[in-house]
This record gives C-alpha cells, structure tokens and sequence, in this order.
C-alpha cells in the first residue's frame, strides 16, 4: 500500500498534465462540429496507452466515431480484463453557468473541474495509470486489453456491431468499468446493477405555420398545450407510466433483495438538501432509493416550442418538441419499451395534430453477481484502500452498451466507480475529487492483485 | 371615385417608396437592442406626416418607446377623427422560413412582403395616403389627427399614461383604426368587437441545477413534466378553462347576437385547408367563428426548458418556462384574470417544485355599436369600393390599448381592417395584398365624405 501510494504522490503532476491532454479535447460525440475533435482525442488516448506500456494501441474506425483498442498480453493462458472506458462527452450548456472554461481544466479545492473529469476521461485514466504502475513493478497478474469507445453519451451506437466483429480480439473474462459513482468516501460501495435507457424524441404539429394567436386562439388545437396534455397523461397519480405493455417485463423485487438495498445508508435530509427541493416524489409504494435503483421512471430532457425569446409574442406556433428519457431496469428490453412508447405516443395523439415519434438512443439495463469472485476482489481492494468494506447498491444511469458487450463478449462487466454525487456530471462545474481520482488508482491495483 | 382611384394609381411607386423607409426599420419593440431603431422609425413617421400635409407633426416622449403626435385643425368647431396605428412590429423569428428579408419589402405576386407591410405600418400608411388626397383637394371635412405608437406588440405600457396627460391635445370624436383583418376580398367585413388580452410567463424550477436522469429521475420532481401536467390542467375535457372565477365576468351571448356573428360566411373546410390541420377544436357548445370571435381562450405560446440541442442529453433539467396568453371577451378585466391566473397557477404547483408566474402584458376587449353614424359611413364607404355591403364581424385578436383610449378620451373606437388571413401577421411572410392596399386608401377616403 505505501510503496502504491509514494508512486501516486510522486507522480501527480505527470498524471494530471497528461490527463489535462485528454480534456483539453472538446470530444462532445453528439455535436456535428466536434467530428475532428473526436478523432484528435482517440489518438491521444492510443498514445498515453502507449505511454502506460500498452503493445498495439490504435484507433479502429467505426460506422461513427472510432474505438481505441489497446492491450497487454502477458500470458495468452492467463485471465483477461478488458477495461471499458470512453472519451467522449456530454454537451457543455448551459456555457454560462460554468465558473471556469470546460475545456480548460483545473484544480480548485482538491478537485479537477471541467467537462469529462469524472465521466469518464477521469475515471477511465485511473485505469492507464494503475496498468503503468503494475506493469512497471512487473505485477501485472494477467492480461489487459483496453477499449476506449467515443458514442457512449449518445447510447453507443456502433460499438456493438464493431465488437461483433472483433470477438477475438476483445475476448476477455470480465468487464471492468469506472463510469459511475460510489455513496459517498466515507461509504464506498460498488455498483451491481444499473438502469437501461429508451430515449425518444417527439413532434406534435398543429397548424402549417405559425398564427396569430387572437386571430386562431381557441379555435385551432395549439401543439404546446397538446404536447403537454400528451406529456402528462404518460405518467398517472400514482407515478406509474401509463405506456401500454411498459411493465410487463419488470421483475419484481424479492423482500430480501429491497431489504439489501435498504442497507445502504441513505439520508433523504442530505439528498433533498444536496439538489434544494423541499420533496421528493416518484412512484407510491417505493423508497426514494428504489425509484432510483430499481423502478423504472420516465422524464421529459428537453421541451421546446413557440416564441421563446424577450418579451410576449401572442402566437399559435406551428410546432412543439420534446425529448423524453425512460429509465429501464434489467429484463425490461429497451428496442421493445422504445416501440410501445412510440406507439402509445401516436394512439394519444387528438384530432387536429399530428405526431411524429423516433427513437434517438437507447441500452439495456445489467446485474453483477455479487458472488462471484470479481466482485469480492473489488471489494476486498476498496475495503482496504477505504478502511470499510464497500456497500453493494444499485446505480440509477445506464450505460448501454455494457449489456450488449457482455453477450457478445459472454464476460460479465464489473462497476468500480470512483464519482460522487457532488461531481454534478452531465451539469456545469463537472469535477473530480483528487482524493477519489488517487484512491481509484490504488482501488484498481489492489483488485488486479486480489483477483 | 374615378379621381380617387387614378390618384392612388399615378402615385403607387411613391407610395410604395415611402412605406418601405418604414419598412426597412427594424422596430422591433420588444427586443432592447432595437431601441434606436424605434427613434428612428418614429421620427421617419413624422417626417411622411408632416410631408402628406399635418402641422405640429412631433415624436412625443414617453416611459417606453416614444409616440408620434400630427394634426391638421381645419375649424376647431368640426368634429375630431383621431387616427391610431402603430410603427413598432413583431420579432420576425423563425427567420429561416422567410423567403425574403424581413426588413427588405419587396413586391411579388401582388403583396408587399416584409414585416409591418400589415401589421401596422402598411396598415397605418394608408390613413397617411387617404388624409394627403382628401387635403390637396381641401376635401377634408374634418379636423384629423394621428397617434402611431411604438408598443402595440408589447401592450402599449406607457400610451394610456401620456395620453391622460394630453386629453387635450387627443380630444377627438371618434378614434379611426385599421389594425385587423376582414374576412376576404369577397365578404369585405368591419371589426366591431376584439377580444381582451392577459399574458403571462411562468417558471417552474425543481432542483438548484441541472441533473443526471439516470441518477435522480423517479425520485425528483421534473420541472417539464410537472410544467405539462400544470398546463394540461388549465383546460378541461369540455375546453373549458379552468382557473376559478375565470368565467364570472363573461356574459352569454343573446340568441340575436349568435345569429348576427352567423351570418358571417364562413367555409370550415376552407379554413381548416387554409392551415393544413385535419379538425378545428375549441370549447364545447360554441362553433368556430364563436371560439374566436366571443369566447375566451388560453394558449401557450411558448415553451422551453432542458436540453433542445442537437442529439439526446440525459438530463433532469432545473426548470421549465413557459409563456400564457389568455383571450378575454368584453367585460372581462384582464388585470383581474391576470391576478386570478397567477394565483390559480401558484396553488396547483405540487411539492417539490416552485412556481413563479408574472405579468407580460394585457388589454381589455371592446365592442363598436353597430347603430353609430361611424359605423354606417365605414359600411357605405366600405359597401362602394368592394360593390358588395360588409358584415359585421367580431374579431379574435386584441389591440389592447383602445379600450384605455376610449376611456380616456370618451370616444368609440371604429376597426376598418384591410388586412387577410393570407397576410400571416406575426409569422414569417408577413404580407399586405396591393388590392387591398388600395382599396383600403379608397374606403378611408369615402369613410370620410360619407361621414
């Protein structure tokens, strides 16, 4: 542990500067003009994999942005890990709210602020750094493959197809991933379950242009107020979705599986506090935890229409957009929730409108056994970095490529994530405490020697 | 009529050049960085005033964007047409589906195309027009002046408190208008009813930030979700608004009345086509005509909120805006619905969220006695130029500030629109037909020999 430690502590300002290489690079997959940008970052991740002491780092293209592969074969008879990371990001609006530039990163209270410092340019760099030390010291107990993918925030939607067509190269025994969060330092835990994703963006068209609304108001059905009629019939009093078909597959969850749950330490004060709403909502008969963890939930991401500028325009708008989010959890099939909420859509539609409905992304939801030895050698290594033994819980995000990796690859992922709650990922002033980024290193090398 | 009629037509291309130094102003009112522009649009107006033959044509401060002030006295024992128009237009977005620059009027097929060429400069230019004949030919039978205003599009905040401060300057007769449409060029029509107007922007917030969907949704309130299912509420199954007491001030129309708004021609086929929607909606019990004409209405006419980019963000956004307008009839107060809004509004917002709603701007509805001399000379006038007698006709939109300037000044407003439902005013391809143009001129002339 001391010998891991002094190495980390000596190292710091290297890892921070080759990091700073990583999120200098505005990789923001889900924007036209940072195609360059995507490719600029793939090679410098193939080059710091190069660096930790990677043979073959390359950038392998894809039907969208490409791949790094990189690997480490120690011995083809040994056990494989192959680590899952991404280096692209989230879009950075709203620009104005961020209190240092997100692409000009930088160390403020002992954390890294700037878009991609946790998800996941942070959290995956841990990786090359713990590779660089085992390796350095000769330790590494098996091999090491590395793929660094660039669609992971628009839903992944060429890795699948790509991985099928390099199953022996990416052939491996476990998944090994840090993209999500833990509890808190004080409680690490690790995530053995994650949420799936159908995202859906819908159109609901009235009239073929935009009136004057005293000219049509009252005659003529304006697309926002229908939108919102839509909006809100799909979710009921109870806070059940009202999809037709949309529970069918969920699982129930036994007495003792909510009763694990329950053990991680939760405090709904803190929570509320930590987001300034004075109540939490969500569907009847579950914890806050659960609607969380375990219940599927649906949310509208984005909603425009009509004037939305200074001042009033009174105007009957031709159109109005949502982008809507649901949440899955395992056995619930996101192509299958996908097509029933599309066709639920347009069923609700009311006369003198029209609705359109497309799928823009989506992923399957995932379990991680807690017995298997995977698990226990995580859980050992955090036990010893954190001095406590980590909690098993259940993550709310997704990431969906995982369940498509882990039945093409048949090797289940493992989620050792290293992000807090405070690092507001996806939102302005993303960071990452400098304390998780160290622990993380020393958590991933301690795992490679307890597996 | 023949003289009138080669008057207008020797002059278009003069006409047509001064309107476009109108034109070409952006006077944008509720956009601040236009402030210069509406200087200098109201100073132009004086300048074509002064030129068509007023006195004392001046651009009178006030609170907000200034007034221009003309008048030619001929016998201060004549009676007082008082002419009212606006300068100031609407914000021209979406500015991609203009085919032309709003700001650069230009003639095809027989319309002048640009913003304000209706709504109200083309409009307002013709009183301009039909004042400059009547006085080279020292045929004005009475005493006119002219107020053009520079915040119709905004609710004329500051025109009622500097005219209670010129009741001298602006006593006058009857107050002379075109600022609406009629119904076509083969059913002429003279307004004698407008609907009232109270807007409002509300905001919903949730969490102080932005958040991860995966990580919070199902367990925190959405502020769009919640601002759909607070919008859908405001309208029952029936049409029916739902904010309390938001109907005690309306009164039910007689039995006469319907018949008499009936006898409008009205195609609902050709209306729907007109907008390209499959079925008109509206409140229960009421036909087309009536929704717009004598019921209120509420229609958001605008909405945002989250992520409205390119491609999916999983995100729980902080907040979600909208903006209300609500169509009042006479009678109703639109400072008391506004205030009964806001409160409706505030007390259905569920836990969890806040709620914040705020006056935009508003106007009260009127209605011009069908049996006043004004009205008769308008449809003798009107009946002459098109062969054809016009019908009375009750419009949708609003011109808030001539219920205030009524009372003011004691003296009845009379509509004489010549603009179109073809105009598409506050859309992109604003538009004013030449026919209509002229003939307006021609009507203006006749309305006052005959009145």
């Amino acid at each position: 542990m001391k010998e891991i430690k002094d190495y980390i502590n000596s190292n710091t300002s290297r890892f921070l500067e080759e990091l700073y290489t990583l999120l200098r690079i505005p990789s923001v997959s889900s924007q036209q003009d940072h195609k360059g940008d995507m490719l600029t970052c793939a090679a410098q991740y193939a080059e710091l994999l190069k660096k930790a002491g990677a043979d073959k780092a390359q950038v392998f293209s894809t039907t969208g942005h490409p791949v790094v592969y990189a690997e480490k074969i120690i011995d083809p008879a040994k056990s494989t890990v192959l680590v899952y990371g991404h280096y692209d990001v989230q879009p950075v609006d709203p620009i104005d709210l961020w209190k240092s530039d997100p692409f000009m990163p930088e160390v403020r209270d002992g954390a890294i602020y700037g878009r991609g410092t946790n998800d996941d340019k942070g959290q995956s760099f841990m990786h090359l750094k713990a590779f660089e030390y085992l390796l350095s010291r000769n330790e590494l107990p098996c091999n090491v493959k590395f793929i660094i993918e660039g669609e992971e925030e628009i839903g992944s939607p060429s890795l699948a197809e790509w991985a099928k067509g390099q199953k022996d190269l990416l052939a491996c025994d476990l998944i090994l991933v840090s993209d999500t969060t833990m509890i808190s330092e004080e409680v690490p835990s690790i995530n053995c379950g994650m949420r799936g994703l159908a995202y859906v963006e819908v159109k609901v068209t009235g009239p073929d242009k935009d009136l004057h609304s005293g000219h049509y108001g009252g005659a003529v059905a304006n697309p926002i107020n229908t939108l919102c009629q839509m909006i809100a019939s799909l979710i009921d009093e109870n806070g059940h979705i009202t999809v037709k078909g949309f529970y069918d597959d969920v699982v129930d969850l036994s007495t003792e599986d909510r009763a694990m749950l329950a053990r991680a330490p939760f405090d709904l004060s803190t929570f509320k506090k930590s987001i300034e709403v004075d109540e939490v909502t969500g569907e009847k008969g579950y914890t806050t935890l659960e609607h969380i963890g375990i219940r599927p939930c649906l949310d509208v991401c984005g909603i425009w229409g009509g004037y939305t500028g200074e001042g009033a325009k009174t105007v009957l708008p031709s159109y109005a957009k949502a982008k809507i989010s649901m949440r899955l959890v395992p056995n619930q099939d996101y192509r299958k929730i996908t097509e029933l909420f599309i066709q639920h859509f347009k069923s609700i539609a009311p006369s003198g409108v029209k609705v359109e409905a497309k799928a823009e992304h989506g992923g399957q939801g995932f379990l991680t056994p807690i017995s298997s030895p995977m698990y226990k050698a995580a859980s050992k290594a955090i036990a010893e970095v954190y001095g406590i033994e980590p909690v098993p819980s259940r993550g709310g995000g997704s990431i969906p490529v995982l369940a498509d990796l882990e039945q093409i690859l048949h090797a289940h992922p493992l989620l050792m994530g290293f992000g807090l709650e405070r690092d507001t990922i996806h939102s302005p002033n993303e960071s990452f405490l400098l304390s998780q980024f160290n622990k993380g290193i020393e958590s991933i090398i301690l795992f490679y020697k307890y597996l």
